[in-house]
């Protein structure tokens, strides 16, 4: 199940049943979990001084699509899911079932909960916290230096069920609350309280979110988990059908 | 002509007079027009379930640039050109022509016309619809969920001869009209009405496009073909001559 | 020092102590200096008719990550550092210890000074010129077209120690001045003074960049030499802390 032209260092751990796919690169400080699909030109395991000599930890039943890079000195849950070209430096501590899409750019020192989601081409600088079930769409950028460039590194959080739009850009420190939405191309430079939309430049409360309705219908489209469930395991589902009920 | 590190399934289609680089994976359900150049570390045809076993069809006289992804399932009519690191998913049909910019991510299910062209770094959100001549400059989305996340689709439409600037977001299911113009780094939350131009947060009307003159003279610069025809076919360019001449 | 699945091209120049990584593609009109380090996955001195057959010139002590690619007609001072999959077009002009971020893509004809520094994802249109000691964030855009598309090409100028924050979006022929700041989510429209602050849709001046304060602190943050001194040179520190002490 290694493809013949990648480069696996003996000293990596490979689990059973792994695919590593054409001229992959698999360093030393490397393990994969079983059942895993590491896709062709990937790098799994990038050495870094900033690692502290620290393992890369890849979960059970992960697929890491082509052309992606880890470094090592991060951990992840089983069933990790990227798209394309997908870069995650040292240092990050994730969860089970987090997705990353295509071009999306980890930084490191971020700690990220189970069942995260993000899309193409997001950007979650160093030292965000970014917490379960949490949602972050297509060149959103989590910052975390006030006044750059300095040394100091405030790092963005976003909580449980919130949810941030298409190119929005959160300022360091600020904590994006459960059950938020952040509307597209907005600038975060305050705190989004719990439950509210908040849009704009920089971004105002709106609404609170469970006033938006799925198109069509009367039916509130936050919390989110009470209508769109695809790709989460039956166990939570039914968890979230008893909570989010309406 | 194809290159001896390169990894060719025997039941793709490989026209005559095609150019494959080094590390190029060429999947089974490729079929590669005549004259094509497929540069280094291309995917073409990678395998999903969502293309139903449809194949990828690449039209003759294309050139797909270094490290570039294209899905089975997908069409593109002749002269196809990519920048590098282009990702292109199933399901999309494409007319001739169309030049996709370095880092672009086309997410699958959409339709494009003759002619079009994206800078780097665009973002076209599944379901989209991009009518032929349209231009869509660097770090632009396309995006189609109402109310993320949900199963709701809305893909945008752009018509022909529509320009859309550097870092603007056009909200799902809004419509950009003929020969308009959307101003940089704007949210378009409405369509856009033939002719004009927007720009804003939320974009709001500027003026007619034609009222834009090119800079240092008085030719107005819309629509756009009376002044630029750089990389089109001579009867295309003379039609235009004919169409929009001033 | 050289993978044996390196592909070099015989009549390159590559210095002494040159590392070159599984799976690279050198061409033949790349010169790289000494103790450089070129990474696996990059072409280094691709070919174009832009660059009139001029050479790619990589300065010693160079480090350039992986899956990047240079074209050739391009020079770059000693101690180039890139981030992944880095693009940089022909007749770019860049002085020492240049820092392009990840996924950043550098168009072409550009002039570049020294100490420059990108973080990922920045876009550096045709034509802009960035003095020394200039630092971009990440999604910074910096575009050429005043009425796209057109034959018009009017660069962006930064000049030294001028900042842009994440996001922002600099139109053509804008002058960013010295030890300016612009703000981050900001489509620039006018030039920047020097040492103001810009911010906004479009920018406005916001206030003296001098005026912002250090995290819990009463010590401004601007000019930023004044603090932030890490991977630059003793002698510039030095140099430095006569020049910016406060």
């Amino acid at each position: 199940m290694i493809h013949s032209s990648a480069i696996v260092d003996p000293n990596s751990k490979i689990g059973l049943n792994v695919k590593i796919g054409p001229n992959c690169i698999i360093y030393e400080n490397a393990i994969i979990g079983d059942n895993t699909i590491i896709d062709a030109f990937c790098e799994i395991g990038v050495p870094t001084e900033l690692a502290d000599g620290k393992l890369l930890v890849i979960g059970g039943g992960s697929h890491i699509r082509s052309h992606s890079i880890f470094y090592e000195g991060s951990s992840f849950g089983e069933r990790l899911v990227t798209g394309h070209r997908v870069t995650v430096r040292e240092n990050t501590v994730a969860g089970k079932n987090l997705q990353i899409g295509t071009l999306s750019d980890f930084q490191g020192d971020c700690h990220i909960g189970d069942y995260v989601r993000t899309h193409s081409n997001v950007h979650i600088g160093k030292h965000s916290k970014v917490d379960s079930y949490v949602w972050i769409f297509p060149y959103v950028v989590l910052t975390n230096d006030p006044h750059p460039p300095s040394n100091t590194q405030m790092g963005v959080v976003v909580k449980e069920y919130a949810v941030i739009a298409t190119m929005s850009v959160v300022l360091p420190g600020v904590v994006v609350n459960e059950h938020s939405l952040v509307g597209a191309h907005s600038l975060v430079n305050r705190d989004v309280p719990e439950g509210m939309v908040v849009a704009g430049h920089p971004a105002k409360i709106v609404c609170e979110a469970s006033e938006i309705k799925l198109k069509g219908t009367t039916e509130s489209a936050y919390p989110w988990p009470s209508h769109f469930t695809r790709g989460y395991p039956e166990a939570l589902v039914s968890e979230w059908a008893l909570k989010f009920s309406r």
